[in-house]
C-alpha cells in the first residue's frame, strides 16, 4: 500500500521489454543513436509540431535546464509559491540559470490566478536596473496540490506573461495525468495555449528515468545541447533514454498508464468519500488525492504498512485546517497501483471509524 | 564492428536481469530504497573502508560534482592537458564549482609526471590573492590515451599534491579496466595511494547509466547530497541506480566484464601487431588500443562498417605522427566485444595490406 | 532641495581634504598601503575588537560578498521581504553566492519580528535535501522604511538565528544613522548583540565611495580576500578607500555627519507635522522621513525643483494608504542637507495648503 | 623611487581638482548624473563613434564584466597564456561569465600571433557539444610584457577571430600608453581594427579609480547595466566616476599623462642601456621596462628604497634567462614619475657596477 509517491514503482512492462529487446544493439553514444532520433520524431508527432526535444533522466534537470534557457542570471522566474521548482529542487533552477531569482506567487490549491500574476508582474518593471528582470513563468500541470489548469486558463496566463515579455514554461512532471483528465490534445494543453517550453515527464508515469525538455519554437533550444552536456545530463548510453521514450509514447501507452493512475485515485476518492470522518478539502483531478483523516485511521493505516505523506496544513484554508484529532495527507496513485491496495486502504479507514 | 566507444553496448545480462527481478517492488523514492543502501554497503566492502558514496547516472556529473566539492570557486584544478574534464565535458566542472579554473599539465601518453606537477604547483603559490588557489588534482585512471598509473605513481603524485594542500580526485570512468590491468585491490589503487575522492564508473563497463562518487574520508562528502540534488542528479527512482550497482559489484561481475574488455583489446593488439603496415605507438594497457593504420586499411574497414575514432595526431610525439597515407585511430573494446568482430577487423586490415 | 537620496551629495570636506593631503604619496597597490592598514586598525578600535575588515567601493558589493561568505550555493538567506538585498540589488547576492535563495519575511515598517523569523525558519528544516538549507539572516540597520532595531531586538533575532545554525549579517548602509539614533556603541549594536558580519557603510554618510565588510570573528573572513578580488572589488589604488575610511572615522567625524543627517530629518519632520494635510504614518528614527503629502503640495514642490521618491503604497497598512489626492513619499536627508532647504520645503508645503 | 606599479601614485592634479570643483553639487545617484552623461559623450567623441560606455571603478571588473557579456557559460575565451585575465584576476572572468573557460595561447613577449590563434581556434570546432564553444578573444594593449600590437596586427587577429564567430575584447588597462606609442587614433586602434569591446583604463594613468567598458556596437551592451549592477559595480555616487572620466579626457589630458609615463620609461631605458652589466631583453614600447640587472645593482637599489617587481624568468627565452648573479625585473613608470627618481635609479645601478 504505497501512496507516498508515483516514483515508488519500477518501470511499466512495455518500457522494460523495450530495453530488453534493444539491449544487444550497438549504438552510437551520447544520444546519436536511432532510438533517440525516433523518440524525438515521436514527440513531434505527439505535439503535432516540429519540436526541439532533449531527453534527460530527471525532472529536476528538465526544469532547471529549461528555465536556465529562458532567463538571464538577472532574471525573475515566476511560479506558484509552493511550486516544485521553488520548494523542492534545492536551488537547482538558481544553479542552472546562474543565479536567477524565483518569485513565488500565492494562489489557492496550487494555482496561479491571472490577477495574482498581473500584480506580481507589476512589481517587476522592465528596465529598472536595480531589480531583476521578468523572464519566465512556470506553470505546474498538474500542480503540487493535484489540481490542473484548463487550456483556457493556461492561455490566459500565457497571454499575460507574453505581454510582459515573459516566456512560459510548463512543469509537466505529471503531464499525462493532467492531459487525460482534461481530455484534450498535447498541442492544446501546451503550445496552442501559449506554452513555450515543456518539461515532459515520463518517470512518474512508467519510465525508469526519462523526461524530455521540449521547445515548441525550436530556435529557442539552439544552445540547449550545451546546457545539458555542461550540466552532466547527457547520458553516454543515450539510447537508454531514447528506448524508454519510444516505448512510452508508442500506441498511446503513456495515456493508458495515466488513465490507470487517475482512475485509481478516483477509486480511492470514492472509497474515502463514503468513509466516516474523512474530509476531502480539494477536488481530485488527477492521480493525487488530499484527505483529512482521523488520527485513528492514520494510526491503523500505518500499522498496516501503508505509506503516504503527512502534508501538514500546507495550502489549506484556515477553516479547513486539520483539527487535533486529524491529519492532512497526500495520497498518490501511479500506473502500477493495484485496486486491491486501494480497497484495503479504504477498508482500514472505514474499520477504524467503526472501532471509534 | 564497433570499436568507437565502450558506451556502444547496452547493459550486461546480470545487470539487466537485476532490473527485471526487482521491477515489481515498490521502493521509497530519491535513493531511500534498500538497493541504494545495499550498493553503498557493497562499495564500502569493495574498498575495504567505510566510504561515503553517492550514485549518479553520468560520468560527467560524477566528475563535476566531485570536483565541485573539492575546490572553491577561486580554486585551481590540475589535470592532464588532454584530460576528459578539461577537454570533453563542455565546462561541467566549471559550472559545478562555480567557476574554478582547470589548469592543464602536459605529459606524454596522457600521464602527469611528478616533475610536471611540481612545476605547475609552483606557479600557483598559496595566498597570492590575484591568483586562483591550488585546490585539486584530477588523475584519470585509465587515461585518455589508454595508459595507467601504477599505484606507486599515484602515491607519489598524491603525496606532492597533499603537501601543497591539494586534494586528489581520480576520474575512474575506466576504473575497472585499470584495476584488472594492475591486478591490485581497489583500496591499493585509491585511498591507500592517497586518492581522496573517486568517480567510480560502471556505465562503460556494463551498466546502463550508473556511476558512484566515493569519498574515502566520509566527512568530505557532508554536503554532497545537496550538490547532487541541486545539480538535478538525484534520480527519483533511485533504485534504478542502486540495483545496477549491486548487480555490477556482485560476485566480481565488474571485474569479469573489465577482464573481457581488456582481453579483447589485447587480442586486437596481437592481431594488428602482426598486420603489415600497422604501427602501435603506445603500449596497450587497458581496453583501448591506439593504432596508426594505412589509409587503405582504414578505407576497407569503413567500407565494412567498422566504427572507431580518428584521433588526429593528438598526444603523439612528432616522430610518431601519421604520414600522409596513414591515419591514427582509437579502438575501444568493451565488456560486449565479440571475438569474431575483432578477428574480422584484423583480417580486413591484413587483407588490405595484401591487396596493396 | 534634494531629498531623493543620501547619495546625492559629494564627499564631506575632511574626507576630501584627506584625499588631497595624501595624493602625492606613492603607495603600494591593491590595499597593501599604510592608509588601508590604518583604516583596519581604526575599525578594530571603533568596534572594540580585533575585527577582520575589507574595504570596498559599493554597498551592493559589501552586502553581496558578505552574504556569499556566509551561505553555500544551496543556502537560504533570510531577509525582510522588502530588504535592499532582495529588492534593489539586481540579484547581486545570488551571483556572489553562486545561486543561494533569498527568502523574504513579511513585517511591518521594514522590520522582521522574532515570531516571523521563527515561523520562516521552521519551513526550512536542516537536512531535508530537496530544500535549500538555512544559512544567513540579513538585518538592515536602519531598514528600508527608516526604522531601526534596538540592540535587544537584534540580540533576540540573532539568538533565534544562531540556534538554527544561521549566521547574522547586518546591512549597515545607514549604520551611523542608526547608531546615533540609538545612542549606543558600535559594539553594542553589532557583535555584542550577535551580529557576525557587518556591511559598514560610509558612502551615504560622507564618503565618495567607501564601505567595509567587517567579520567580528576574523576566522570567518579567511577567504574573503579571494572573494573580493574575484568579484573585481579590490581597488588597484586601494589607498583611495583607506584614506577615506581613516578620515571618516577620525575624531568621530562619521558620528557628527550622521547626527547632522538625523537632525535634518527631525527638523523636516517637525515642519511637516505642523503642515496642514500632511500625514506621517511611521515614526521617524534616522535620516529618512516617510510622508503622505497632498497632491497639491507635491505639485508645488516639484515645480520648485524638489527631488524625492514616490513610494507608492509600499509597506503601508491598508488603512494608511494614500487617498486619490495624496501621494506617499520618501524624504532623505544627508550629512550635507542645508537647513534652508528644509525650511523652504516645509514652507512650500504649508503654502500649498493655504492656497487650497 | 617606485617603479613597482603605475598604481602607486594618487590622482593627477586636474582630476583631483575636478572632484573638488564639483563636490558641492547635488547629483542624482547611480550614474544618472550630468557628469556621467558628459563622460559618455566624451568617450563617443574620442572614439569618433556613438559608443555604449559604462563606467566602473576597477580594471578587473571592466574586463570580467565585458567578457561576461561576450561569452556564454559554455564559451571559450582566448587570451595570451600570461594575460592579466588568466593569471592575475583570481578567476574574475570565470565568475562573471558563469564559468567560461579561459584558454591561454603561447606567444613571445606577451603577444599572440595569427598562426597561434588559428591553431588554437582549430582545437575548438563549433558545434561539438562536448567542448566549450569559441566565444571571445582578449588582446591586452599594452601586453603584460609592455609590448604593443600594431593596428594592422590587431586587425589581422580580429579578422581571424571574427571569421570563427569570436568577438574581440581589448584589455586596455594601459590603453593610453599604447595609443601614444603607436601615435594613432583611438578609433584606429579599436573598432576600425575590429575590436568589439574595450576595457578603457584610466586608473593607472591618472585617475583614482575609473575605467570604462566600451561597446562599439552599442547593441551588444544592451544588458550591461544589469551585469554591472549585479556585480556590485554601479557606484551609488556615480558622479565620482563621471567627473574623473571627464577630467581625464578633457583637453587631451590623458594623452599628456601617458606621454609622460612613456617618456619616463624611455629615459630609464636610455640610462640603463648605458649602465654596465644591464641587459634589456625586450624592446621598450610603453611605460614598462624589463631589465636584467646584476644582483649587486639590485641590492644597492633596494638598499636605497627602490621598489619594483622581480619577474622571475617569466616569458624570457631560455637563452635570455638571468644568470645566477642577475635578476630579471619589471620597472614601471607612471604619469607621476619624477625625472630625478629615474636619474637616481640609473645612477645607483651605474655606481654599483663601478664598485664591483
Amino acid at each position: 500500500m504505497d501512496f507516498a509517491s508515483d516514483n515508488a514503482a519500477g518501470a511499466s512492462r512495455p518500457i522494460l521489454e523495450a530495453l530488453l529487446a534493444t539491449n544487444n544493439e550497438l549504438c552510437p553514444a551520447y544520444g546519436a543513436d536511432r532510438h533517440t532520433a525516433e523518440a524525438e520524431g515521436a514527440l513531434s508527432a505527439v505535439f503535432e509540431r516540429d519540436v526541439a526535444s532533449f531527453l534527460v533522466a530527471t525532472g529536476t534537470s528538465a526544469n532547471a535546464l529549461a528555465l536556465g534557457a529562458l532567463t538571464p542570471p538577472w532574471g525573475a522566474v515566476f511560479c506558484h509559491e509552493h511550486g516544485h521548482i521553488i520548494d523542492d529542487e534545492c536551488g537547482a533552477p538558481e544553479m542552472s540559470s546562474g543565479g536567477a531569482k524565483l518569485v513565488g506567487i500565492a494562489g489557492e490549491i496550487g494555482k496561479i490566478t491571472p490577477a495574482a500574476l498581473r500584480e506580481t508582474l507589476a512589481r517587476f518593471p522592465r528596465g529598472v536596473v536595480k531589480q531583476v528582470q521578468p523572464a519566465a513563468l512556470c506553470l505546474s500541470q498538474a500542480t503540487e496540490c493535484g489540481t490542473i489548469y484548463t487550456c483556457a486558463e493556461i492561455a490566459e496566463l500565457a497571454s499575460i506573461a507574453h505581454a510582459a515579455g515573459v516566456a512560459v514554461h510548463m512543469d509537466g512532471a505529471r503531464f499525462a495525468n493532467a492531459l487525460v483528465a482534461l481530455d484534450c490534445t498535447p498541442a492544446e494543453m501546451t503550445w496552442e495555449a501559449g506554452v513555450d517550453v515543456l518539461s515532459f515527464g515520463a518517470t512518474k508515469n512508467g519510465a525508469l528515468a526519462c523526461e524530455a525538455v521540449i521547445f515548441f519554437d525550436s530556435g529557442r533550444g539552439a544552445d540547449f545541447a550545451y546546457r545539458r552536456k555542461r550540466g552532466g545530463h547527457t547520458l553516454s548510453k543515450g539510447r537508454f533514454l531514447g528506448v524508454q521514450m519510444c516505448a512510452y509514447l508508442k500506441d498511446d501507452h503513456w495515456l493508458d498508464l495515466a488513465r490507470h493512475a487517475n482512475a485509481s485515485a478516483a477509486r480511492l476518492e470514492e472509497g474515502l468519500r463514503r468513509a466516516p470522518g474523512v474530509r476531502l478539502p480539494w477536488p481530485r483531478q488527477v492521480n493525487e488525492l488530499f484527505a483529512i483523516l482521523p488520527r485513528r485511521a492514520d494510526a491503523a493505516l500505518k500499522a498496516a504498512g501503508a505509506r503516504y505523506y503527512d502534508w501538514g496544513a500546507r495550502s489549506l484554508l484556515p477553516e479547513q485546517a486539520p483539527r487535533d484529532n486529524e491529519v492532512f495527507v497526500r495520497l498518490i496513485c501511479s500506473f502500477a497501483t493495484k485496486p486491491a491496495d486501494i480497497d484495503r486502504f479504504v477498508a482500514i479507514v472505514a474499520e477504524s471509524a467503526m472501532a471509534a
